[in-house]
Formats: structure tokens, C-alpha cells, sequence
């Protein structure tokens, strides 16, 4: 069979791994694929490094030549961001390439015009890697789950933030001291804003509410919370509880009470919540990542593995690689992206869910009454209450019912302007699963 | 669109739950697939029971005709066992119609010709449903995870044996009377032998060690152990070690000493085993199905949901249906088995188990050292040793480290023909992850 060449962009971790994956699986891909792959470029930034099992006259800088050049079938894009890498993959997909690509933000962000792009020229377009590594998750929900209604997908998509609070959890530790320590075993970035601030997350959920919901959705609808606020005290909060912080990405078709069948619209979030330590999500260690995904037919599924590193995220680009290379050997194409459903993204104050509110309030007779009435009077009924401590010390813990976001705001905002409330020491939503 | 017309073969739980989603979520299905699915007939096997959602002109009981109808392009088989789902598939495909199938036992007793079937004649075959119902399972094996290098496959793949087991493990139950309770709550069939001596697990365990090994292994090769001879003695066996007992389908890539990429073969095997509680397969309750796979690249992933019923399977058949029905709209067809490795499926006694023995031995002094002995001797290593009990009562629980089972097995008998061994009371396998 004539092999079918693989240009590579991007030469970083995943990169590294997925040229050395193809070198040394090379017989096994040949017989899983139906012809040799070959690796016909690699495109760099730089090209004063040295690279393991690149030969050097295969480098590049120039990678708009090489995804364009006729002797390239198959185009592996590990660059990340959204330029170079758009123009790159619509220049691929134009001049009649199948593209594999794990780079989550630009789908999250523009992925209407790379969907697009791929319908028009007929190009195979797979993106398994671009949301929780290894774990087969797009490709059931693209796939195994379109004939059924997905209600619901909640999960932890961002393994840096799982390892900061589990850290927090397990030892007590504060925010700053286990995203240092985070960083010193290089499970968090230099720069962690995008993991500590949600922005990662969010892309994600906004690439599994697309998928799982038939609507466009891009990173901007996310409502987005990070984890840097979370303290000490939250997460001591939480165990008292018998709950666990976790920052969560939630994808849920918000139901119409006129009963149409797509639902009123979705939401899509991003925020730390406390979750009761037996949900089987609670039990994600360290920088594990688990999603849970539940559909009128098929029930709760559940999906675990490592979503990032170099060597998972290279499995997931691989895996695309053999399909889209067996459908360039077999003549045919992947599924292309439905999404007809145009469901709107409701804004979060619409959102219904739960508060956990902490509460420094003065050692006075009539304080729980007066919190009773305002939380009341929001329209928001409360579920649990506990009293704790004396004098300065005196503590008010409020867990509510389910309730609109936005009622729950305007309640924590009134709690404020309240002169027996001290201090809002803790707010943060609950999700039972 | 011109319509794709639909041939359901079987109208029992699964089927009628199909044809229920079919009318129901109609519209859904026609945006997703590009075209309308419209169900051109079903096959039953009696025409004397009224059926909700079919209209009665529809139904027939001649389904070879039925799936050879020139007007019917994509057939559904729910019928399940050898004949004649197996003729009707094969004549289906080869009269250029796309097959899904649920049935387990076809595929794995003569997947061999079906997947030759399907590939001479260039016809689409999904499968997903035939394991671990609506978990998306086969779909990740057979695409995403083709990359990589899958080292082992161990699940909890039949609900009504885990339902049983856990009823066991949580009230203390006897075999006998968990299954009467699992018959009465409909999760057992009135004849259990199929779930309970293992051969529903045998089946999926062949099908999925095909997938992950990509060598071919039918259901005959699977060494098979049911959950009949297990006793409450043995679940207490387990709680005393922190363990819990799990039926288990375990599929392995048993490693070369000369380092042969492919392994020296597989071993595929179904038994009842002990699992630390801290595994997460230990906290899979009820009749829930949870699989792990390790690979090479893509480390741990785990599988969990629920793994039959009409809705959850129909859930994995209506996936498979859109699947079949878009690449028939878009001119092309999903992936085709490649069974290129043909690697040995080892013997049982060449598979590396530890063993957990409970003995009731005779009260005398060197009892220890004699089973202790016996042990060496035939080349296996205790771990660990619990003495128990005086006089009639006296027991010995001994747990091996990993050895060949074949020695284990010979142990196990040498133990019996040792005179101060009244009874080797419980043999059990130990299986740490």
C-alpha cells in the first residue's frame, strides 16, 4: 500500500510523543490503518533545538507550505491557540488534507468556522485530544450517544485544578501553597491563569455542550468562575459537610415547561462547588479528570482517565490519526457536526442551583430569624441550617434549596447590606450530581 | 431527503424500546442522520401479541424476506442467539443493507464469519450494544484507543451476577437467596445459567479481547468460572480482608521475555475474583457494569453505566442506527475489524493469579510449617498467613503472590492430600488492579 504522510505542527510534549508513537508502532498502525503512515514534516517555531526521532531535514518553519504541499495527506495539529493554527487547519482542509487536532481553544472559540470549513471541503475533522486527553469521551458523545437525549454533562475537565484541591482536601493546604507545589511537580504552568481561572475548563464545556446538545456554543457563552478564591475555610466548610470542592464544567439542557422536546435552552458553567463525598466525582484523585454524562435512554455514564500529559494526549491524536487515515484508505469521511438544535445559552442568573453561605454574625438573639426572613423573602427556601461558635466567634452556616441563580445573588448581596451579618465568609453552589 | 427505511428483527424488550425511539424522537434523529429514519418492517416470531407503536401491516413473521426487501437499507437485529440471526445478518449484508446487532453471542462465537461477511461485501456492522449495553465501550476500542497499545481489559460486564454479589456482600447473603431476590426484582431470568455460570461474561470478554488485541478469540477460549460455588463463607472471606468478591472478565496481554511487541499471546478469562474495596471497581453496586483498560499511552481509563435494559440498550443500538444511517447519507461506512495479530490465547494454567485458600486444619503444632512447605515446594510465595480459631475450628487463610495458576492449582490439590488439611474451604482468586 502507499503510505499515507503525516505532516505534524507543533513539536512541543504531545508533539515529541506522537512522532515517537509513530516510529515505534509503526508496524502496528501499518496493519491497524491498511497502508504505512509516514511522517512528512514537522513545523516548528524555532528551529534551534535538536529533536529525538526527527530526522532534521524533515523541520520546518514554514508550515504553511508544508500543509499545503501535495505530498501531505494527513495533518496533525499540536500547535494550540488560535493563530497560526486557524489558518493553518482551513489551508490543510482546502487544499484536501484530513486534519487531527487537540487544540481545544480554537474550537471552543471559533469552531463554527473550522465546522465549516470541514463541511465544505469535505475534509475529516477529529479532535478527540482537545478535551480530557485520553478519555474516549467526544467520540461517544459524537457518536455511541447520538441517537439518545442528553440531559446532562458534568464533570472535572481540568486536571491542574483537581490536583490544587484535592491538595487543599487532603492536607489542608491554602490555595497559594498547592498551586506552588502544583507547580514544582509541573502540574500547573508558570502562568496558571488558564487552569486556575477557568479558562480551560470552560473551553471544554463549551466543546461537550455543542456535541451534546446539537447547539453552538463557543467559550464566551461559558459562565466562567475559577478556583482562586477558594480558601481554606471553604474547603474545611465543605468537609464538615461530608463534601469535597471540585471546580466542575456543567452542560444542562434546561427543560421547558411548554415540555418541547429540545428543552427551553441550555446552560453551560464553570465554577468550584461542593459535591457530597459519595458522588462517584468526589473520588477523583490528584490530576485524574472523570465526566459524567446522563441521557434519557442510556442512563448516568461515567467516563475516568488522565486528561492531559503528553503521552495520553498523544494516545487520543493517535487514535484520530488511524481513523481518519482508514477512511483516506477506505474511500470514505468521519461524521461531520450537526448542530441544528440553535438552543440558546441561558444566562446564568436563569440557572437553577443550590448555595452553601457562611456567615459571621453577631452574638445576638433574633440573628437566625432575621437571616430566615431575608432568605425568604428572596423567594429562596432554605435547606439546612447550622449555628456555631460565640461572641465574635458566632457562625451561621446556610445550605438552601434549589433556587434561580439569580435569586440566590441578590440574597447573598442583601446578606451583606444586613448589619448583623458581620462578614460573608463563604459562598460557594452545591451540586448533588 | 429521501427516507432510509428501516427492517427491525425482534420486537421484545430492546426492539419495542427502538421503535418507541424511532416515532418519539423522529425529528431529533432526521436532523441528526440528514435524512428521515422510517421503519420499513418487523420481524417477530409470533403474530399473536398486539405491539405498541407498530402499526400491524408492519409486521411479519418472515424476516428473510424482510431483510432482503429491495426497499429496506438499514436492519436491526435484536433477536439475539446463533440461527437464524446469523443467516438473516449475512443475507442482509449481502443484498448491500447496513447491520446493527446487539447479539453478543453471535459475535462472539462466529464473529470470525460475520466480519468477513461485512467486509466482502463492503457493509457497515455496529455492534455497540452487544457489550456493556448503552456504555460506550467498543466505539473507544475500536477507534479512539487504535493508536495505542492496550495492555488489559478488566470489567464488571454482567449486571445480574454483580447484583447478586453485592446483595452477598452488603446483607450477608447466600447465593441461593440473592438469586431468588435478583429473579423476583426481574434482574435474573427464570433459567439464570447463562448469567450465572459466567457465559454472558465469556461472550463480551471474547468480543472485547478481539478489539482490544486486534486477534481473533471466540467464546470457547475464554476460560470461564461462574458465581454458583460461591458462598457467603467466601464473601465474609473477602469483607475480612477488605475486599469485596466481583465476577470479572479480564482480557490480557501477557508480555514477551524477548520483548516481542505483540506480547508471547493473550489470556482471556472470566471468574470470580477479590478486589481491594479501595479499586474502583469494587464500588460498582447493583447491576451496574464498569470497565477499566489499561494502554500504553493513554494509562488507566474507566467505563461505568448501566449495562442492559430495554432503554440503556436501545440507547447503544439507536447510536449504532444513526451511525450506519449518516455514513449511508454521506456514501461512506465506518470502520472495518482488523484482526491482523493472530496472537495465542494462552491456557489457563500459564496466566499469573494470586490465590486467597482458606484451610480448616487439624489444631497441632507445625501445621504452618508444613502448608507452608507444601507452598515452596511447588514454587509459589505466600504473602500473607492468618491463623484462626482452636481445636475443630481451627483455620488457616493463606494468600499467595502472583505465580503461574497452573502451580496454584497444583497447591490447591496437594493441599487436599495433606492429612492435617480437614478442607480446603474456600479457593479464591486475588486480583489487585
Amino acid at each position: 500500500m502507499k503510505p499515507l504522510r503525516v505532516a505534524l505542527l507543533g513539536c512541543g510534549t504531545v508533539g515529541t510523543e506522537v512522532v515517537r508513537l509513530l516510529d515505534e508502532q509503526a508496524d502496528d498502525l501499518a496493519a491497524r490503518v491498511g497502508a504505512p503512515l509516514e511522517l512528512a514534516g514537522v513545523a516548528v517555531r524555532r528551529l534551534d533545538r535538536a529533536r529525538e526521532h526527527v530526522a532534521p531535514e524533515l523541520v520546518t518553519t514554514d508550515a504553511m507550505s508544508l500543509v499545503t504541499r501535495d505530498d501531505v495527506d494527513l495533518v496533525v495539529e499540536v500547535i494550540g491557540g488560535i493563530e497560526p493554527a486557524r489558518s493553518l487547519i482551513l489551508a490543510a482542509m482546502k487544499t484536501g488534507k484530513s486534519v487531527v487536532t487537540a487544540n481545544k481553544a480554537l474550537l471552543a472559540e471559533d469552531g463554527a468556522t473550522i465546522f465549516a470549513a470541514a463541511r465544505e471541503y469535505g475534509a475529516d475533522l477529529y479532535y478527540e485530544a482537545a478535551v480530557a486527553g485520553a478519555i474516549p469521551l467526544l467520540r461517544p458523545l459524537r457518536e455511541s450517544l447520538v441517537g439518545d437525549h442528553v440531559h446532562k454533562v458534568l464533570g472535572i475537565v481540568n486536571g491542574t485544578t483537581n490536583y490544587i484541591l484535592d491538595q487543599m482536601d487532603t492536607h489542608g493546604a491554602s490555595f497559594t501553597d498547592a498551586l506552588e507545589e502544583a507547580q514544582s511537580l509541573g502540574y500547573a504552568e508558570a502562568d496558571p491563569t488558564a487552569d486556575v481561572e477557568g479558562f480551560d475548563a470552560a473551553a471544554k464545556a463549551a466543546i461537550l455542550a455543542q456535541l451534546a446538545f446539537h447547539t453552538p456554543v463557543t467559550a464566551a457563552d461559558v459562565h466562567r468562575e475559577g478556583i482562586t478564591e477558594v480558601t481554606a475555610a471553604d474547603v474545611a466548610g465543605a468537609k464538615a459537610m461530608d463534601s469535597v470542592v471540585k471546580l466542575l464544567a456543567i452542560c444542562e439542557r434546561i427543560p421547558d415547561p411548554d415540555g418541547r422536546n429540545g428543552g427551553r435552552g441550555v446552560s453551560v458553567r464553570v465554577y468550584p462547588a461542593m459535591i457530597p463525598r459519595s458522588h462517584p466525582l468526589a473520588s477523583v484523585r490528584e490530576a485524574y479528570n472523570a465526566v459524567f454524562v446522563e441521557a434519557r435512554s442510556a442512563g448516568s455514564l461515567m467516563f475516568y482517565g488522565a486528561g492531559a500529559g503528553g503521552a495520553p494526549t498523544a494516545s487520543a491524536v493517535l487514535g484520530d490519526l488511524v481513523a481518519v487515515a482508514r477512511n483516506r484508505v477506505g474511500g470514505t469521511r468521519g461524521p461531520v457536526e450537526v448542530t441544528y438544535a440553535e438552543l440558546p445559552v441561558l444566562p446564568m442568573g436563569e440557572t437553577i442551583t443550590r448555595y452553601y453561605v457562611q456567615l459571621d454574625v453577631a452574638d445576638r438573639s433574633g440573628v437566625l430569624a432575621q437571616v430566615a426572613e431575608l432568605f425568604a423573602r428572596n423567594g429562596v427556601s432554605i435547606q439546612a441550617v447550622r449555628q456555631e461558635g460565640h461572641g465574635d466567634d458566632a457562625q451561621l452556616v446556610v445550605v438552601t434549596h434549589r433556587a434561580p441563580d439569580a435569586a440566590l445573588a441578590a440574597t447573598v448581596e442583601a446578606l451583606r447590606r444586613l448589619d448583623i451579618v458581620r462578614e460573608v465568609a463563604a459562598v460557594m453552589r452545591v451540586e448533588s450530581g
